[in-house]
């Protein structure tokens, strides 16, 4: 009789809301890993939690939960600050693992990050653009790969927040919410991109004050395809976050807020938007953390810990922020120029 | 026993496809008026057509025609360097005219039929921007004044056609088909625009040579509010119009092709998209020559003899397309200078 | 010069709601018509509508009304009971008339009426089922004789109002409402309905006391195709009318409440719902009257005074609801018996 | 340190298509358990799949299976003949078991399983009614609970598959297909059925020489609301499940086949509707399966088993279906009789 599969041994670094919503997606609801090391900046914090979990330990220095011979992979919900040391402690102990958004917090460490993946010649490094594992979306990249649309020509995105914390300011619009429909971008068309404006319309009066909300950024691609963004972080409606792919021989459009229709004596028709992006993206949080899970499980043989977005992905998207940040400030169009272009993707 | 209602009689002046459309609506469609007397470049066409109408007479000058004792009110479907002339020769005899878009070809003859209007004291002109009186679009209106979404802060647009005729140019997607988009931002948002910009993305493989195929357009009103354009007139797929309002309190889309919506044994669901526009704004023509032959029929005790659009909206939406078009050029974003801003809307 | 078209002189008998309804459409909305005459069993109410429309009279007996010489047409408006004796004036008269439903109140004076009707060799009664000249109706029945869905097998239908005017009962249900269904299902699937079954679920606490509301209908035609339809008058929430028909290639899909949609602050999306019949048929009323009156003014060349639903159809119509009724209290299944089956339609 | 936590160690019975669904994802996708043991009446195909799984062995014996006391719970997806003496066995070894619909094949032997399970005072059989997991039907449950419509009064099922295999015959549209809205109509209104009527239209002509397809049943339950469910298995169009409940103040709709929405060449716009139920319902699959680990893993503590429905649920939908066959054959109303109606459920 074989023994039984071993479940890979995950350290989560930072168990704030992300790490601890990770952490329960991995002793509930993935398969074949468990949560061995958590590690917190506020120790008492990740010593309560480990107690909840069977096998699991809190370790105090990130760096040392990351060396530790009993971890196998590593999720990365740390600061983004901490994250280029943590990233060079997992490359150094070839640790796999998942990193959420952002790499890192400047374009010179992500860079640095990607040159070092690359000399190992291994794939260690996923990012969270977890997106890609949304159903629409794959089902519109599927349609795209497929060729039904004929070439992409232009893409719209809605990205619309009910509201944020408080200190969320211009730049973090688009560092932290453009940068998924970066990523979308470039997973969709297939392509890096070359520029980037910032529109900044009259804004919302429900936006704290000195927060410019809405904006509207213009990305363009290698070969001159568009990309037009909304950005409104303080709808105070809901989460909507809606892609439309117009192509040379049709459109398709994903997002449209649907599902239990519902008829109300008030005479409206309609349904529910999602509160947050938990409610809307779960099921492709589950199935990233699963595949990814799998992936580290088959690197030993395949020499590919991630199935999913890399380190490359994570420093092109970080790279077109920057320059929308630029553009933000400046009210013009600003390049992207990126290092490394030709590295193979 | 009183007499029968006198049918207002109406003289349409070029009876190619649209104003020949104008006729039969007229004749088959409209109550209360009747086509007394039709013209057109061609002579033999504006006779022939003339026989098939009770009571209605072809005279070969467009002047005679709109002078005619006869006409009542006039039907403006010439070409469009013919406008300026013809739409002097209505205000001479002080005789109602619905123009069709454009109101002239150029800036200073559109802002010369301004004043000339406005030195009557009355107004005469209606301007053919039938979108006002479409159903979706006047719901999308009426939510708006009633605060439904506060106030608006940006609005998305997407007008695309199935093809275009030969001879159709960058600078035509422009003027014929974003000047609707025009006009229905200034109608909704209620402001002037004040710049534009196009994008030019990489074109359609299916479009002309020489066409800019698609165009984004990129508008920005008196207080700051963005309006962004889809320009798309060869999709191949066919005629859609979509407008969605982002506001302070919600947004509100209309242009969604749904209807009649089938399941069919190539395992897809969904619906038709309309090929052209007067398949989808049919009922919006209708109300308006309804609406403008009671207008006019009122307009002796009113002092007003349109319901809808007039001169001033007709030279704002070339004013804005003017810009766009020198947008289409240079790259950069132009201004749009509008003269007497002040005039009484 | 030709003299103008002359209108066709119109009288309206029974000014109530719908009656006034349909002069309003005839004086404002329909082309090549007029309201000659209009008549009440409330005298004061005609003349006083009659004095508001230039050319009208009002006449108190409606006989008298329907055999003016200067009456070209008839429009019957008044209450059920009197359609009878009012029809055969039209024919003795060889008046064309729209009815509005019932055609009459019972199955003999109804079939005597359509005898009376074949015997003059001409179609003179028009029953206003206007459902027929809506859009999405004849879309459906343009799919359907397409073939698109091959054979159509089975038909759900929906059919749902607010509230009802007191004293509405349950046979009322059946008379009033399922019989639009029966005319659909009859124009849609072009057969005639053999049997019906009236199923009595509990009722809507919001119901007047006595009123079997809901019910459900269930309709067999001639070749063993099956009919179901939700009868719903107390919902509360708005008029509702859908219809999906089943066939053996596919299935289509009509009366989901679209159009405007709106995403609000209580993180909800959605549109409104009708609040009656004349804000959803509108549309349909007004082609109806204006096919007929075009019809009207043909009819001395064609021989066909009508275009749309014959007396057969409101003959046929109502020999189903009796049935529906008589199965509302029997519980059963209930045969239809049409006199004159093989009478060609 | 502690020991991390014990994976749950599950017998499948039976590994067809169904069975080695189960399989994969009870290994790839549930956390917290793993198959231990698999059974099939082909002894080659269980060895063949345990070879594929660490740590799990291939038994001859079915009994044997769940009786091993290297088995913590069992998987049931043998033949439906086959059930009753499994899951006897599996209430005698006292094994925590999700069984595939049906319970048993007649109602005899599903009443004897509930009884038996009763006596023991601990629930351990969950049947595998998986529609209760799905995210609409929860959303639909939902807004039920919390009193959205008012109380239920009518509901409207679809139930439409591509194709069958051959061999479906009429009963099992009734057995196989029905029963899943049966189970649907008892946990959404919360009520059992009274009687059934099954109604047999035409006949699509795709379907196999003498099956009775569509067929539409209509269902009361013990207070009166009813149920109208259309089955129809050959289509030829794809999966479609759709559930309207019509309450006393509103109505909600599921199944609306939405998502991605293409517009396309041919002027149409639509989506894609899926080809099966694993499609459609894989991650109420998976929500299923990892509930039911879940309660297992609890179950000592919690003396329940199971976190869905129980034997008698699967009891009430055979003997529902059961009256739908007898009245598949008498066209006329059956009564259902449940034994132990008072039984606590």
């Amino acid at each position: 009789m074989t023994a039984p599969k071993a479940d890979l041994r995950v350290a989560v670094i930072g168990v704030g809301v992300m790490g601890a919503d990770h952490v329960a997606r991995l002793s509930a609801t993935t398969s074949g890993a468990r949560v061995a090391v958590v590690n917190d900046h506020l120790p008492a914090k990740a010593a309560q939690l480990a107690a909840t979990i069977p096998g699991c330990r809190a370790v105090e220095d990130p760096l040392a939960a990351i060396a530790d011979p009993g971890v196998d992979a590593v999720v990365l919900a740390s600061p983004g600050p901490a994250h280029h040391e943590q990233l060079l402690a997992c490359l150094q102990h070839r640790k796999p693992v998942l990193c959420e958004k952002p790499l890192t917090t400047d374009l010179d460490t992500a860079l640095d990050v990607v040159r070092r993946e690359a000399a190992l010649g291994v794939r260690l490094i996923q990012v969270g653009f977890m997106r890609r594992f949304d159903d629409e979306y794959r089902q519109l990249k599927a349609a795209l790969d497929a060729g039904e649309l004929g070439r992409p020509l232009l893409m719209h995105c809605v990205h619309r927040n009910r509201d944020v914390h408080a200190g969320f300011d211009s730049a973090m619009v688009v560092r932290d919410s453009l940068v998924h429909e970066v990523d979308v971008a470039r997973f969709l068309l297939d392509e890096e991109i070359t520029s980037i404006q910032i529109v900044r319309p009259a804004t919302n009066p429900g936006a704290p004050a000195g927060l410019q909300d809405p904006q509207i950024a213009i990305l363009r691609t290698t070969s001159g395809r568009y990309v037009d963004v909304e950005l409104f972080v303080t709808t105070g409606v809901g989460y909507e976050v809606r892609t439309e792919v117009v192509g040379e021989r049709g459109s398709a459009l994903i997002g449209l807020a649907v599902g239990l229709v519902r008829k109300s004596a008030d005479g409206r028709w309609g349904g529910g938007i999602a509160a947050d992006f938990r409610a809307r993206f779960r099921a492709a949080y589950d199935t990233q953390m699963q595949r990814w899970v799998d992936a580290v499980a088959a690197g030993a043989r395949t020499g590919d810990y991630a199935d999913g977005p890399g380190a490359w992905d994570g420093y092109a998207a970080a790279a077109v922020c920057a320059a929308g940040v630029r553009s933000l400030e400046s009210g013009r169009t600003e390049s992207v120029e990126l290092a490394l272009r030709d590295t193979p993707e």
